[in-house]
């Protein structure tokens, strides 16, 4: 199979010959190669302004990111045979790492496979596929699945806004066996079923698993809020570690119905409560009403989705660590949570530190936490890096 | 009591009122008071511009860094009471994350005594002064340990380089009970002995004990190499969650007989070898004898002391790290180790993704550590923060 060439200009391979994996659109040479000749996900072998080849790409003509590399020897494109080389590397990680099969199996970029993210729960695949590229070669993406993992079912969960930039259309649809409503996940020695046709994302969110796990390791006898719960993933973690009251926040009612649910499953649910509403609202609220907790957990969806959000998400982060901050007692913890790739790490310890001195406390830095081994950094892409959770002692001096 | 007054110049308050202590000579309005005017050590009362007080501080005229704030209330200066005060403040935060008695009790400036270090074996406690401010409280600060602790013993490791910018004399001293040669110490499930009259600062580096703990998750079965490993911290961490093979490596014949008794402490000096020389030179007769290790970890004493020392520092960071990385086989796992404050996290990546790309191997950060909770970071004092451990799986895709 020979592949159609993309040409980009001079200087434009520095960056991939770096280890990173995107062409943006001013990077294509589009007098030799115009991206509208390209078919949506088609394959191209990538080729330098001195004609020598980087590889091979797929291509979305509509997007600013305008191809992604998926391989670095033309000789083998994205087929079957490629994504379960791809997958056994991710898989090898992931066993090294963890002792039960629940995790994210593939992480996009970093595993070398742009545009596509695997979680495993067990016997059950849930996919995302965000790129043209690889939703051309979904039929290969779940038979290597099937072949490396056997799996019971694979769910195809794509109904993510990431899809619409990259003009794909928006489904849901089980591609291999059967996949049951909610399944089930252990996490730091605690019990989950995940909503995975309803819920958020592929139904759970595996990155924040060694930050709950440090949580659990000063939560014995602790009052804990968890704000913006979903499905409990912090305030159970707690009350498995033995937290003596548990109240999960959300604006999502079928939310914190999962929430109880996986309290009973757990055998903890007379030490678990749930409030249901806005979380500002509902901290306003509360501290009204005189609540007082000993760790207060913040881990909101991404304030900042976009760069042009940055300002009014930044004042969004500040306003609720310091309500946050409001409802510890004298000496407790807050731990601030962000999934905002375009929030720096000192922006949120910024946002901390101003509430601190405004409401005339010490905050000490006490752990810093950030995505699991299952979300690996590709150490040349920055963008693969998106989460924080900062533990901060919160105390009157 | 009444304290000399110290006037800052216009907006030199600035840093203070967000949360820092310390105090620049060149913030000081020295036609009003004049630094020579005050004695090493000195207790003086800060005031703004506009004559307001900020608090106490104590003075050392012969730094750059020439007042640091010790209390932000006028009543309380420096002596025993305010000394008690914020060490139970600081023992209340180390209660809450430590299992057992064993850990850094006071960390300068984050527990609010800036130019005090104080760390915890179980019953004796090894105090480092490192400001003429604390140097002049000294006594005050035995009996302040004395009446919150009763400790066996209490050692005044005073020989820090740190000590000559301040003009203080270097010494070592039993200041309280007796304190034996080595202490015990459990970190991990590991113990270990640590010679606190002889050893590095004060005999044992609790600030790693999370990483340490992070590397004992994946060492099960694994051949371990320890670069710099002193008396073992790491190697003997993983030998202890059952590497099946750890080789130590340290310039110092002593830190290494250290490592082989903790060995032994340990029931498991049959699976650790040690092997003394220069990191770099020990490295290369390494590689060209063709040794491979699953796991590689190089945690260096601090390449970048001062500021000039940056860019020196920063090649012998990448070139240990490429050594390091030649030593693993096809699919390993490489933890860069940092307590350079003067080397950015970007900057220590920078080095592990130049060297993965010039072996043309895929670098993936799988977790990033910091210092431990017994070394918090004021939310207001970057300087606070020095550590960094980057766990890298590194392979050939």
């Amino acid at each position: 199979m020979s592949l159609s060439p993309l040409h980009l200009k001079s200087q434009a391979d520095r960056r991939l010959r770096k280890g990173h994996l995107w062409i943006y659109s001013n990077e294509v040479d589009v007098q030799a190669t115009p991206l509208k000749a390209f078919a949506l996900g088609q394959q191209v072998e990538v080729l330098a302004a001195n004609g020598k080849s980087l590889g091979v790409a797929t291509v979305n003509p509509n997007n600013l990111i305008c191809a992604r590399l998926v391989s670095r020897d033309a000789r083998y494109p994205l087929d079957k045979s490629l994504l379960v080389h791809r997958i056994k590397q991710a898989l090898s990680l992931r066993d090294n790492f963890f002792p039960a099969p629940y995790y994210r199996l593939i992480y996009g970029d970093s595993d070398l496979l742009p545009g596509l993210v695997v979680d495993r729960f067990g016997d059950y695949l849930v996919v995302q596929i965000a790129t043209a590229g690889m939703e051309a070669v979904v039929d290969d993406i779940v038979a290597a699945l099937v072949k490396v993992l056997q799996p019971a079912g694979v769910l195809l969960a794509n109904e993510h806004s990431a899809r619409e930039l990259e003009q794909l259309p928006l489904y849901t649809r089980v591609a291999h066996g059967d996949v049951p409503g909610k399944v089930e996940l252990m996490e730091n020695h605690t019990r989950f079923l995940a909503p995975v046709f309803e819920g958020q994302k592929t139904g759970w969110f595996y990155d924040h698993r060694l930050n709950r796990a440090r949580l659990q390791e000063f939560s014995a006898g602790k009052r804990v809020l968890d704000v913006f719960s979903y499905i409990g993933g912090w305030g159970l973690a707690a009350a498995q570690a033995g937290a003596r009251d548990v109240v999960c926040v959300d604006a999502s009612a079928p939310a914190l119905e999962c929430v109880m649910e996986n309290a009973r499953l757990n055998g903890f649910a007379d030490r678990v409560r749930c409030q249901q509403g806005k979380a500002v609202a509902v901290m306003k609220a509360m501290i009204e009403a005189g609540e007082q907790f000993d760790i207060v957990v913040l881990d909101p969806p991404a304030f900042i989705k976009k760069r042009k959000d940055h300002k009014s998400g930044l004042a969004a982060y500040r306003h609720i660590n310091e309500l946050g901050m409001r409802l510890l007692g004298r000496d407790g913890l807050l731990v601030a949570g962000s999934c905002s790739m375009h929030l720096a790490t000192a922006e949120l310890e910024q946002c901390i530190q101003g509430a601190a001195r405004h409401l005339d406390r010490q905050a000490q830095l006490v752990a810093r936490g950030s995505q699991g081994p299952d979300h690996p950094v590709h150490a040349a892409i920055p963008e693969t890096e998106y989460l924080k959770a900062l533990f901060y002692r919160v105390y009157s001096a």
